[in-house]
């Protein structure tokens, strides 16, 4: 038997976009091909991009789809080629399609093998469009046989698994000689030790090597780091792609003996608040590229949520992209605008200022005969932070800057924020972030290029739309909050499990109680970068008319 | 073998809120046991309130529906009572719930079986939560075979069916005497029809008789309609329940001999611009009676929707609890005025007045140094649209009005609305209907209760946010736009075959790219009241960062 030449491809899809995903994956198959390698291996539904979600239920763009494959085809003639689209479910009874991974060679579809596991937790919806596979074949190459499965097809691994078989049992029977997994794996800060375990767990259980390919780039809230690795039958992580970027790998396959062909660029291990820096960059970057978009707008506050989205936007954008608004009213400090021009002259930003004190006098004339002899409150306080929303989104219709929002995980979950004013904004960016991670990833940005005043990281937080109010005016210190907020939200644990949190037990029913009646402001919130195991948004879908734990 | 009286209870329940659903539960057994039946069925998880959503995912939630079936169970002691509930699986491999039907009797917990078959398209995510069921058991019950279902298990009736399997066939097998099925079923504009022969096909092919037992009610943007009824083995509709209202049959069963036990109150059909019209009075009474909500607040403009909206809520709330704020500008006509008033007297409803004027001038004020040397344009009209927003969200943070959104389908469907503007607001009541559907349904109604002035319904539509503006100036008229819109968002046709609908094949491409650019802007809308098979909501998950189509 021959050794084979493997190349792995960790690259960056355009959801629809099937001319830019197949001239990217025909450009890689060529320089595969450059490098004398037999196969080469893209990742899960790498030709319409992932997630699909309901264009899958559009026959156009499975036709799209189809025809994109057969163009990829065409170009696999001395080199094979696995790549990942939906393929249509031949026989009536099931859904109509399967998640599948194409083998491409001698110009032509050998092969198609489907995903069985279909997971359908968090995020995920991929029971809604497949079919989930019942027949397992390996793909036969060369004398070789490779077992390929698709992403969660390996995560079966569990004490309590979530499903009832599991595909590599199956295919193990057939003796491949190498495990291939294509995957579209988004990250979550528990995902890169997660992945790590759960493959080398199926090495040694199936004892033999793994390929382990992932995409990267992000698709609106989700995030792909990549982490696509090679590990050898004795569980050794022989190599691994850099995370965050595009990158390639090259392997050479002897009988069950995996080994690397080329070294690329040594790996690079992040630390916890790194990966969230490159992740949230990823995140904002992909949103504004593959939109179109090139300049963003932030209302900077002097506050130390606004500073951190405009530093991770300067990271994402460069410099020049960059515009913020300060917009200070009667109860704005005067900290607040030193804070913010120390700022915008450290990041050389162009800034703008706006007064709403005008604005503000003709709104309170206007709701006068209504609001008469009624004392200044939560109504007066909204329409402040409703009138920044209302210029900053000015600004964007007028020039085509995009919004970004600056709310944080702690002040979304109890709705301490203004609908429609500090809420407004095209992307949540450190939506999936809690106050003292906010404090925490700042730090670190810090110590990588001091953009963020130190004032800004020390002084207590104010929403300042009233005179001398702080957060703690109306919410525990968030060092208590945030607790609290995990438990309820990551963990999902009941009151009574909180409650040994914390010796204050109306404190704990106070805060659930906030974040089961504010689902409603949450659902009207900008898309949330997710880097967490359970963000805000699609991953977390809860009842908004309901009475649990009121 | 004895005759064996059945009731059938379709009710409304309140999601999560276990003491209001079990004490509604435990006083329908009692007066089903005052009228000497043997058995009482309820509709599908009607113990937790459905659909419960990530609640599920709380085992504190579970626990508490446990406890709520035992405590149900202790009133069933010489009546018995079908309950729907989640189970635990008492095996580790698979999801860890059950979709399941608790036989109760002897005040105890006999028997429960559970949902085979898990909807997880459109609005349904069944499979998130839920492992299906794998092993048949009728329920036995005083010499009688009770095959009972849930919901989905009886709709894989279709050609082309989504499951490979169907429950009733394995059920058969024991020969039961009937069949019953539990449902959540929401309503749309089809459904009455589909779930009529779905259930005829059942009775046709097993050949015996069918107790349907739907819930009412209504859950943010799902609304029940009920519909429950008792079909005998000669496939005749022997009674149906009224719809969108709680309302119990009474039946006996003779063998495989299925009677009306007690006749109650004549079944109306309903027209479709009648289902719509209760339906949507459901779903707006029910969000604010299930939240302890009173008052609503509505924005009228003069123009047809906000007409609608506003006789929608005088019918589910009470004139009374319903109060209009008209918000004219400069280029507002006179009309919009005179109509508006005309229309509050009809429906003796509270207004006021109040001028966007002053704020618009210290807006463009504090704009100024930015805007000089451009055009009027999307930002100035924007503006004014925000600033009725800010001021309704004003008067809803201050007296605790829900502000109810009056955008509809078309202009949800091409972005042809303001985000934090006209699309603010708690709930959108005809969201999910098209510009010549509401129309429609205002013509309908004034044929019950003559309260919108014809000029409404017969000027041409315009946003008045410049001179002399027309909604013809940007968009086809609205028989060809929903003509378009229906194509692609209901029937997900392909462009090629939309084109086949008009001659014009540039706006068709317009229309679609316009739906598709305006996902980012949807996904901040309020939650859409459901009347269609596609609306706008959970029941439609499409990428915002992608290209398809563009």
């Amino acid at each position: 038997m021959q050794p084979l030449n493997i190349c792995t491809a960790q690259l960056n899809y355009h959801t629809g976009n099937f001319e830019h995903n197949t001239a990217k994956i025909i450009s890689a198959i060529q320089q595969a091909q450059a490098q004398h390698c037999d196969l080469i291996i893209f990742s899960e539904l790498c030709v319409c991009g992932y997630p699909p979600r309901d264009f899958l239920e559009f026959a156009d763009f499975i036709e799209k789809s189809q025809h994109a494959v057969r163009e990829i085809a065409s170009h696999c003639t001395t080199i094979a080629a696995i790549v990942g689209a939906p393929s249509v479910n031949p026989v009536l009874e099931g859904k109509d399609l399967f998640n599948s991974a194409y083998f491409l060679y001698n110009g032509n579809v050998q092969q198609v093998v489907h995903k069985s596991l279909l997971p359908n937790y968090d995020i995920f919806d991929e029971y809604r469009y497949f079919e989930p596979n019942h027949e397992f074949n390996c793909i036969e190459f060369k004398g070789y046989k490779l077992a390929v499965t698709i992403c969660e097809d390996l995560w079966n691994v569990d004490d309590n698994p979530m499903y009832r078989q599991s595909p590599m049992e199956q295919l193990k029977l057939q003796e491949p000689h190498i495990m291939i997994n294509i995957a579209a794996s988004p990250y979550s800060q528990k995902q890169l030790e997660s992945r790590n375990e759960v493959m080398l767990k199926n090495v040694v259980r199936y004892e033999m090597p793994l390929l382990y390919v992932n995409m990267t780039g992000a698709q609106t809230h989700l995030i792909f780091d990549g982490g696509s690795m090679a590990i050898n039958a004795g569980a050794e992580v022989i190599d691994r792609h850099n995370h965050f970027e595009e990158d390639t790998g090259y392997y050479q396959l002897h009988g069950r003996q995996l080994s690397v062909l080329q070294n690329h660029s040594p790996y690079t291990v992040l630390a916890p608040m790194e990966q969230i820096r490159l992740a949230l960059i990823t995140g904002i970057r992909e949103y504004f590229h593959k939109q179109g978009f090139k300049q963003c707008i932030i209302g900077l506050s002097g506050g130390i949520d606004s500073a951190l989205v405009t530093a991770l936007a300067v990271q994402a954008l460069g410099h020049k992209q960059v515009k913020v608004v300060l917009l200070p009213s009667e109860f704005s400090s005067h900290h607040s605008i030193t804070d913010s021009i120390d700022m915008i002259n450290r990041l050389d930003i162009e800034h703008t200022t706006m007064s709403i004190a005008d604005a503000y006098a003709s709104v309170e004339k206007a709701l006068a005969p209504e609001f008469k002899h009624t004392e200044f409150g939560i109504a007066e306080e909204n329409i402040q932070s409703r009138l920044r929303g209302l210029l900053l989104m000015a600004m964007s219709n007028k020039f085509g800057y995009i919004l970004l929002n600056t709310s944080n995980k702690s002040e979304l979950a109890v709705g301490y924020g203004t609908l429609y004013g500090d809420m407004c904004g095209g992307l949540s960016v450190i939506g999936d972030l809690y106050k003292t991670q906010v404090y925490e990833l700042a730090r670190h940005i810090n110590t990588l290029n001091n953009c963020i005043p130190e004032s800004i990281l020390t002084k207590e937080p104010s929403a300042e739309l009233r005179p001398n109010q702080k957060d703690s005016d109306s919410l525990p210190p968030y060092e208590v909050l945030d607790k609290i907020l995990y438990a309820y939200i990551e963990e999902r644990k009941s009151p009574r499990e909180i409650m040994k949190l914390t010796s204050d037990e109306a404190l704990v029913r106070r805060v659930l109680k906030m974040v089961n009646t504010n689902e409603w402001k949450r659902l009207q919130a900008p898309p949330v970068l997710r880097v967490s195991t359970k963000a805000f948004g699609p991953g977390r879908r809860m009842p908004i008319v309901a009475k649990y734990l009121n």
